[in-house]
């Protein structure tokens, strides 16, 4: 059992879009992402998918809307619910999703898609 | 899908040791928790549990060591451990388990113990 330091976990790591496991409970996991500028339309056919913005801003853009994320702030995508993250500066953000859950979900894209269990 | 601003649901109640639901992912609860003093000794034989502070410091008790959260920190206490969480001032918490998870867990406390899908 370990104290996990939010912003200790950041410093480990400057790549984008690349989510890093920081912790597991039973088959769900904790993974921290720094993002910038804009990511893929994409949408998790098996499950719901939270995103907490630890610093800085982020939009998600859905099919007909776009929401607006500040630090401090959080919201659940629904399953199958296409969205595109994008953030107009850096920003940290936290995602919890069952473990194995691809950062492209069904979009299979030769350069966004990771690792998706890449612990740090 | 809205948007959850945790300080703007921290101000919509304010009694202790009484996990509020913020959201839902699949089959599991985001619970806004206000914590001081002590609580009790318990475990969750069937879930992890996840807390993340939000606000303020806490430390858990186990059996056999104490560990200190800060603001921005969290721990994964695993199933079947026996801990009990407290405060030396008022701090803020986000909790993450499994739906229909007791705040008291195997340890029914009459004083202590809460409605468990408490929605603000």
């Amino acid at each position: 059992m370990k104290v996990l330091n939010l912003q200790d976990k950041f410093a480990k790591f400057s790549d984008l879009w690349s989510p890093k496991v920081i912790a597991e409970m039973n088959n769900y996991q904790f993974k921290l992402v720094k993002i910038n500028n804009e990511f893929t339309f994409h949408k998790h056919l098996e499950t719901d998918e939270v995103f907490i913005v630890i610093e800085g801003e982020m939009f998600i853009e859905f099919t007909d809307s776009t929401v607006n994320l500040q630090a401090g702030e959080m919201i659940v995508v629904p399953k199958g619910t296409e969205h595109k993250p994008y953030a107009p500066n850096e920003c940290k953000i936290m995602l919890v999703e069952p473990k194995g859950t691809v950062n492209t979900g069904d979009s299979v894209d030769i350069d966004r898609t990771t690792p998706n269990d890449d612990w740090i």
